[in-house]
């Protein structure tokens, strides 16, 4: 056993949460976080300057700041093995050589700064390219999304092209903060693939940003050393020890060895406002249709991963509690309406809702749908709505599980975590009947750092491997939902009222014509997707 | 000018309610209801007999009782030159040949009742005529209702064959309480044809219930006289003078001269808990596609009227605030949510709605279908959804109104009435709106009482005829609605949303689906629509 420590640290979109693990016993010893000093930008930079319409943007010395308090917090005077860390994406900035963000250099101009995940500006730059085409979209399904890198890199070139042509690196604030943490340059594959369109032996999609491929670098698998942290980091924090650095991780994928997925047929779903799946394979097979996209050695080394999700989760359940209070305690009405919706059987609420409040992902990729509730009669219930609502959910996972088994890929576990898969058992109860499967929630806590923190260990190799890792350092065990058969079988017949409404041409049409929330007022000021 | 006072009396479901006019001035005197003794039997009879499931049966001798306490109340002492009476449809009972109800003579037999218009237990009879189809069917769409007369003779007929045998006659309520008191057994043509399928030239339709003929008898065109009060009825009630008796008319119908509707081209909706439509008109264009039945003469001599009606109206809005209550006291959720409601520009909800909570009468006939609401994001509102409501109810009447007009059919002016014409003025904005359409809502308490008073006063010579009854005794004034060009404009669109999801065959199997409140357990014991 090795006397000391690891540490995991999660950026997130509003902090960043770090914990502290020791080595020998796998005990989480600690946790800190600490805020980002200006949060997310949207409406004017910290100087006061007006930003336009769907901007989201984030300070990156913020990063810094939060990094340093949460490492000093629960390293210093400590001997750190390793730190594994994971950050939200996309969420690139333009730096100097040196790595100097160019906000630094020019506060004043919005395109210096990081474009957050969900900057949304961008989405125009995207539309432009996937009318394009290119073989480098097979892996996303055709459709880049506009909170990715290419799209983000489109719009700085063609939007401020003085700051484009200061801007030696374009780089994922997660990869510039291991930069910033080591003094070594080491990109992670995980966002280059998913985020960047990298591809092992063919590289980066040329031609769609100009002058984009030079600002970019060649990616390092997840669970290799990015170098030890350096000394200025050591003098700011007082953490002592080896304080190996491991190549960044998207935040939706460090969570994977920390519930055990570590295996081939393995499905994660993180259950929160939205939902994210998950799925390892040992098989490169094309992209299931209407999925989000795919890579191999990405996720997790060896595997295939396959990434889909549902646009609007968690938000539905809270909107609905939220419009319709029957308590002015939010946990109270989740409660109230919970215990009643629990004592109805499937079906008897005659209801069959498209859990499209936030657009559809798969297999539609059309943020423009909006939800719909079918059935209602002189009996229908608020605890029977609000029961279709949490059903409605669970058919939209369905489809992705269709997608993907459809496609000849396996899945032999699903793994659901994340706040709702923990909060709300009969939700969870609900997708193991509606899906006809076991259902393990794994028991841990901060799941989401602990998965950087085994990240870190393996590039520290204080582990032997991710498998290692999740044995000694992930969850153990955890709740497990069994599906019953007959309440399976009259969910299916629902299900299938489902489909027949979705795959309804003329019920999309309308769904997407009363939605006018799409970024139609966005213009691209001459942008011809070069 | 006559001296002396003109009766009203409007049998409805759970009470008679009388009104009192003084014939010189037209001003209502006085006004007296009386409860039925034994409300509607729907679960045992009074003397604890269980009933099957789908009945609702009533005791004629409650109608009598509480006839003779309205009569006396209003009329005691007074010069009373005429009484006008409307009922419930179809309400048929078995009587011997000199009006003695069945139900006197074997009160133990549900089938010796009143079958009271919402006994829903005679619809598989119904299903079976239409099944077989005839000429007679024309004038109601190719299908009866099994409320109406044919359906519930069938049921007596095929269930209890004893009992037929025993009955001389079968007939109306309406027609029964005017018998009672005059004396003399004179129809209603308006009964006849709507509820028994009568057609002036032709009769009944023969060979539907072996034997019902014979048990009927040729009608009285509305307005003409049964006789005056006889003697019994004088010294029960204390009323004296004339006291012609007019013949009764279906009380949905009778509103019309109350309201000025006397002229070709008068479209007027009763809007309460469903919503029923009539259109008056001189031509006999052949009944439109989807519409529920006409007749030549029935609802006002010489005129043809066409018959509408949407399954739910009021009580799709009392569902909403009743599920979703924003205040312990229910006129105060109305108030709440209207006035929330009012401040919505038409498309802001982003939302379209199906109004079949209850089933859908025009144009699919189908009370399997149930409601849908379209259109939910993240950003739908409460207020929202209950204005969708509003705006559904009147998408539900434009469909109506299309009908008609579509078939060269003339709507020349549009009058609603009923509670919720004058209680909610944002909804009869929303109308004029929606269709585009100047609206009146015309002012007169106690519509329906009145209107039988103009039939009574037509009948008893005591005006010239119904238009110059409306004028001295209807509404004089009311409340005019006049549409937005802008708001018809935007409601234009949301009704092709609309009809759109409407005409989808696809939504429609979905909504019949989810829907099993049907009468799916009757049996039809043997019946083979003889």
């Amino acid at each position: 056993m090795s006397a000391g420590f690891i540490i995991g640290l999660d950026f997130g979109t509003l902090s960043a949460r770090g914990v502290l693990i020791d080595a020998a016993t796998g005990v989480q010893q600690a946790i800190s976080t600490a805020a980002y000093r200006h949060g997310v930008m949207t409406t004017h930079l910290a100087n006061g300057r007006r930003l336009p319409q769907h901007y989201a943007l984030q300070d990156a010395a913020d990063y810094r700041e939060a990094a340093e308090s949460v490492l000093r917090d629960l390293g210093q005077g400590r001997k750190i093995l390793s730190i594994g860390l994971d950050f939200t994406a996309s969420s690139p900035l333009p730096t100097r050589a040196d790595g100097t963000p160019l906000s630094a250099l020019h506060p004043d101009d919005p395109h210096a700064y990081v474009k957050l995940w969900k900057h949304a500006a961008a989405q125009p730059y995207a539309d432009a390219i996937n009318a394009r085409g290119g073989d480098f979209l097979a892996a996303c399904g055709g459709r880049l999304s506009g909170e990715w890198m290419l799209a983000k890199a489109a719009q700085l070139a063609e939007e401020a092209p003085d700051l484009w042509a200061e801007t030696d690196k374009f780089i994922e604030a997660g990869d510039w903060m291991t930069w910033q943490l080591t003094g070594v340059e080491r990109r992670s594959q995980d966002f280059a693939a998913y985020k960047a369109q990298y591809r092992p032996g063919i590289g980066y999609p040329a031609d769609v940003v100009l002058g984009l491929a030079a600002r970019l670098a060649p990616p390092a698998t997840v669970g290799t050393a990015v170098g030890p942290l350096n000394a200025a980091w050591r003098s700011r924090t007082g953490i002592e020890g080896p304080a190996i650095v491991s190549v960044a991780v998207i935040d939706s994928h460090v969570v994977l060895p920390a519930v055990g997925a570590v295996r081939p047929g393995a499905w994660v779903g993180a259950l929160g406002t939205s939902a994210a799946y998950l799925l390892l394979e040992d098989k490169p097979l094309p992209l299931p249709p209407g999925l989000e996209a795919m890579a191999q050695g990405a996720v997790l080394p060896e595997f295939w991963c396959y990434e889909a999700g549902q646009a609007g989760f968690g938000d539905m359940l809270a909107w609905f509690v939220n419009t319709f209070p029957r308590d002015a305690d939010p946990a109270r009405n989740f409660a109230l309406y919970n215990d009643e919706a629990a004592t109805l059987s499937p079906g008897a609420n005659h209801l069959v809702t498209l859990d499209w409040w936030s657009g559809n992902r798969v297999p539609y990729a059309d943020s423009g749908l909006s939800g719909l509730i079918a059935g209602f009669t002189m009996g229908t219930t608020a605890a029977g709505i609000y029961r279709g609502l949490l059903e409605s959910l669970c058919y939209g996972a369905h489809v992705i599980m269709d997608r993907l088994t459809q496609s000849g890929l396996d899945i032999a576990e699903i793994l659901l975590t994340s706040g709702l898969a923990h909060n709300n058992p009969l939700l969870i109860q609900i997708m193991a009947d509606v899906l006809g499967r076991e259902i393990t929630v794994p028991a841990l806590a901060n799941p989401t750092s602990v998965g950087a923190a085994i990240h870190g260990a393996v590039a520290g190799q204080i582990v032997t491997g991710f498998a290692d890792g999740a044995a000694r350092f992930g969850a153990t065990d955890g709740q497990h939902y069994n599906p019953d058969d007959q309440r399976h079988k009259a969910y299916q017949a629902i299900y299938r009222s489902y489909l027949d409404l979705a795959e309804t041409s003329a019920v999309r049409d309308t769904l997407r014509g009363l939605n006018h929330h799409q970024h139609t007022s966005l213009t691209v000021p001459g942008y011809d997707a070069r």
